[in-house]
Order: structure tokens, then sequence, then C-alpha cells
């Protein structure tokens, strides 16, 4: 086993014995590959990685045992197509001594049907997500996490200014997202999403890029995200084709005062909505309240989306070592959105921003 | 609405009504998107579409919510990021009438928490997934369907010979990989998943490609799908980078009898167990069994993986219009592993192969 995923279990069963936990359960996704290094192929066929008080056990389908096996010392329990996952389930629940636990933590990303697989094994045990335990663990960044998460951070602003400078009318949306993947797959990232809305599109915060074609006079906003190795990136700035006009200006402002709002708060010792309150009185203050449809901000590492999450309410405290954007935004159905978006690693005396960008309009 | 996404809703309550269900919940994902024709950004935030017996809402996090509102007049009810969803989904669950549901449908594909904040609202409600309701609607392709999928079929015999053309020594997995994916880029296709496995690799099924180098008398596993519009292809097949042994060449023929005794079998009326028995006998007989380590096929349609699953035990009872894989394969860890697998439609009078590949070995 190698040492990173030794201690990653170490520093697990120890926040087990904190939360009172008899077993953590992780489907293959992004938990187990913080842990493990990787995860077996996530399909239909139950998977799980089994993490009692002493010892660890891979609930697996049989096709990928022996690959499985290759990478990893932890005994498989396998089922095969024909029998179902039900006697390996039990097998392997005996194996790490939890089929009488009374308090398990279920990795909130896996299937529905993994979950009540599992629950409906261990029907009286009380229930957790992982937010006290592998979530707790994995907002706080090393400095081997920190320079991979820089590395991603200098390509995905490479990514920008290439969108940028490919904006030409009569360009789509979609040819403006292709380039920015081939910037991203030059630099040996994939490409984790990519939203360019332009006109009123940029009013959606999850708009899904189209046909739509530039037209002069448009703004345009552009969030991205992409992954080289174990971490991703994530940000987000506007554009406008052509001249701005004075209220897509003042919005701009507004949004940007929020982002230097929360970076000005940002200290390890305050709670998350302390940070989504900076932001959120700025924008609320300029009479646009209403137009800041979501959180302040998501921690970011191996997934795009992870604790901390920056809402009006957590009260997580906030730590050295987090890793979480900052990216407040007024949309304005029918006219258009404004979202700025910072990547920062919270240090002792403040939060360190990633990227080396501007926040400025960029003018096409 | 449109009118395939109506006529889709009225068949789900008419399952409803038959399986004595008050409520079908999906998550956003493929279920979704086969009754909508689209859905919602997915990611942590809880958002399901509640289809109860005479109405349906959305649960809907507040900034996908006006996204949504342009592309359906189902209700939405939002829930912000400060709030929480709990009054939202109580709202929903009161607008289609479901808060007293005595048994209710959960997506199996959705998150465990989506699932459990559901579960925890209407708690005496029983529970089943979706094999009755929209699975087993979603296993009948109709014409549309069967155009689509023809069509990602003949992409995907490209992308195969695309790849085979490409194999040289020196090249490694990856790059094969990547040609493959190109491939399907300049036929307008998503690449959904690439496996190629070289060497004792192809013993691997779900073996992740690496940089292993090709090297003479290398057997070859590619295992391939794509995805232009809403449906999907895969297909499997071998190569050998010189000259194949006797060995592989038995092994290969027998896969291929296999292929060959469940396309015969294969007809409306019989289970899906039969099928699997087919492929499954003629291991057997041949002294392989243990090494046939998965079942003979799954459905396919919006997703690669879908009802009906052709296992050893699957009572499922094949009708017209159903499309799924045949695909035995015998792996020999550490030595090599060969699958063979042909995507078919099953016609009144038996299977239509939807590739127009030999299923030769493919000698380099």
């Amino acid at each position: 086993m190698e040492e990173r995923t030794r201690s990653r279990l170490n520093a697990i069963k120890n926040r087990m014995k904190t939360t009172k936990t008899q077993l953590v359960a992780l489907g293959p996704g992004a938990h187990m590959q913080w842990v493990l290094g990787f995860h077996p192929h996530p399909d239909e066929r139950p998977c799980l990685l089994l993490i009692g008080e002493t010892k660890e056990a891979f609930l697996m389908p049989s096709l990928n045992a022996e690959d499985t096996s290759q990478r990893s010392t932890i005994t498989c329990h396998k089922w095969s197509d024909d029998e179902g996952p039900v006697r390996a389930l039990i097998s392997a629940l005996d194996d790490v001594g939890t089929r009488q636990a009374s308090h398990i933590v279920i990795d909130e990303t896996m299937r529905a049907d993994f979950a009540m697989l599992l629950v409906d094994q261990i029907p009286s045990a009380s229930r957790s997500f992982t937010e006290n335990t592998v979530g707790f663990l994995r907002m706080r960044k090393d400095d081997l996490d920190y320079r991979s998460l820089k590395e991603n951070a200098a390509i995905a602003d490479q990514a920008m200014q290439r969108g940028f400078a490919e904006i030409k009318p009569g360009l789509s949306e979609l040819e403006i997202v292709a380039r920015i993947q081939d910037e991203f797959k030059s630099q040996k990232a994939d490409t984790k999403f990519a939203i360019v809305g332009s006109g009123s599109n940029g009013a959606l915060p999850h708009h899904k890029p189209g046909s739509r074609a530039l037209e002069m006079g448009d703004p345009i906003v552009i969030d991205i995200g992409g992954q080289k190795g174990e971490y991703c990136s994530d940000i987000t700035r506007v554009a406008v084709f052509g001249k701005p006009s004075d209220e897509f200006k003042k919005i701009h402002s507004i949004v940007n005062d929020a982002v230097m709002s929360a970076l000005a708060v940002a200290r390890p010792g305050i709670q998350a909505r302390e940070i989504d309150q900076a932001a959120r009185r700025v924008i609320s203050n300029a009479g646009y309240g209403d137009y800041f449809v979501h959180r302040t901000g998501h921690g970011l590492g191996i997934e795009v989306h992870e604790p901390p999450y920056i809402t009006a309410t957590s009260e997580t405290v906030m730590e050295t070592g987090m890793v979480f954007s900052i990216e407040p935004g007024i949309y304005l159905p029918g006219k258009f959105g404004i979202r700025l978006e910072e990547i920062v690693i919270l240090r002792d005396n403040g939060p360190e921003i990633l990227s080396t960008l501007t926040r400025d309009i960029k003018r096409i």
C-alpha cells in the first residue's frame, strides 16, 4: 500500500473514532480516488470500499477484481453478474467487522441503489454522509495538492486567454468551447467543463453552450475548468465584444467589489458564511441581492465542487490550507450576467489567489 | 411540452397504475433525459423530476430555474443555496399530491444524498427502482431510436477501423485511444469510452489504457463507444500485431461460437437468461467457463449500459424492439483476453446486428 494511502486511511480512522463511526462506505468516485489514488471502473455494478475501525475490504464485481488486485492489496469480496452482490457484501461487512455497526457514513455521491443495498444490510445503523470524515479531511490541502492546483490554475489561465483570443464575429459559443478544449488538450489537461454564455445566455449560470453566433456588442461569460493529474481548475471571467454598456460596467464593478470584500474577510478561524456575507452584502447594498442566485463559492480539489461550500448559512470554520472559489455573480434575465471567479488557498494571513489574470472586462 | 415528452409521461403514468406506484422520482441523468429530451445541470444540488399520478413538478436549485423554464413548462419548486432543499421538496411533493404515497420509485442512478432526502420525507412508503416503470419503457426502442442507434453503430465501425489502421510498433495504448477519439470527433460524435488493452492487459475487461507500447506478437482488444445525438454505440473486436498463436485462434473461435449461439436463440418471448445460457454453454463446454467473468450483455440506448441485462438469472422476457449487446469473453490472466461484442435489435424473427464489421481476428 502506498504511503499516502496508508496515511489517509489512518486519518479517516481517527476521524471515525472522533465521530463514533464504525463504517465508512465509499463508491467508485472522487472520495475513493482521494484515499487510494485510483478507483475501479464505475458502472451499475455495486462496488464499494468499506473502511472499518481496523481494516478495509472491497465489495467488487468479479470482472474488475483482477484489475483492482494489481493496484491494491485490499481484499476483494467478489460477486458475479449471475449471483448479484448480496452474499459478497455480507462477507465484506463481516470481514471489516461492521455488520452490527451503530453509525455508518455513506459517500453521498454513490448511486442510490448502492446506498440502499448497504442500508438494507445494516438497517438499524444511524447514517450520515462524509462531511465529518473523508469530506472533512479532503478540505485540507497539503503542499503536493497545492502545487498541482497551482499548475492547473496556470493552464486554465492560458485556456481563458485562448478563448478570448479566438472570439470573432459570427463564431458560435460551441466553436469557442472547442478552441478552449484544444488549449487544455495542448497543455495535457482534460476539459472538465466549459461554459461560454454570449448575450443574454450569460444570465444563465449553468448555460449549456450552443450554436448562437457572436454579435457586435455581446457580453460573454466564460467559466471553464480542466484537470491535469489529480486536481482541477475553475475560473470565470467576462468579455465584451465591442464597447461595454454603462450598465455592464456598473454591474461588473459591483461584482468585482464583492470579490474583493470576500477576499478581505477570508481568514483562518472565521466561518464560511462570513465570506459569503461579505460578498452578498456588497451586491445587496447595491440593490441587486435578488439577482445573486447562488452561494459565493465551493471547495476545489479532485472535484470541481467539493467542501467547503461558502454559503450564507455554513458554519464551517475556515482553516489554513483550504482551497475554494470566490465567485459572486449578478444575473439579469434577458439582458446579461456577470460572474467573476477566483480560486484561493487560505494561508495563515489570508487568501492567496491561484490565477494571475486580471478580473477586468476583457474588451475584444 | 413536446409531443414525445407528453407521450412518454403518459406511458410512465400507465406503468404507475399497473405497478401501484404513486410517485416516480428521477435525478438529472439518463432517465430524465429520456423523458424530457434534456436534463438540468447535474451537481451536488438536489434536483428531481417528480412524476405523480396526474402531474409533474421539479425540485430545482434556484440558479438553474431560469434555464429549465426556457426548456420546459413543468413547475419549478426552487430552493436557494442558503435555504437548502427541504421546504421546496415538501412543496413539490404537495404539488404532485404524493406526500402520502404508499409506493415510490427512485431513479437508481441518482446520488445517495438525493435519494435519502426524498426517502426521509416519505419514510413509510415502500420503494423500488425504475425497472418496472421508466426502465421497462426505455427497453423498447422505436424506429426513431433505431435510426440513431444504426447511425452510431456505423460511426463506431469507422472508429474501430481507424484504431486498427493506426496500430504501429511502439505506439502506446493511449495513443491509439487518441486516434479513435479523433475519428469519433470527425464524425461529430463524442467518445463515451475507449478501452484499448494490449498484451496481457486484454485479460482485464475494464482495463484503463496506459503507456504500454505495442510489441510484435501482441494481441489487442479494442472496446469503444461513442454518442452522436441522443444515442450511443458499443463494439468490441480483437487484433493481433503479427501472427496470432494457435491458442489465441482457438479461444477466438470459441468466443465467436458463443456469439453465434446467443444470436441463434435470441427471439421475442424467451427470457434474457436463455441468451446468456446459450453463450455460456459454448464457453463452459470448451472448458473455459471460469474465465468468462461477466454477463453476456446489456441494453444500449441513451446509456451505454441500460436494461435489459443479459445475465444467467434474468427472467426479463425479450421483446421486439429491444436493443442489447451480445459480448461473451474469455480472459486468461497474465496472457490475453478475447471479447467479441455485437449490438443487436430484436426483430420478430430474431436479432439484427447493427455493425457491419466481421468478428475475425484483425491481423496488423
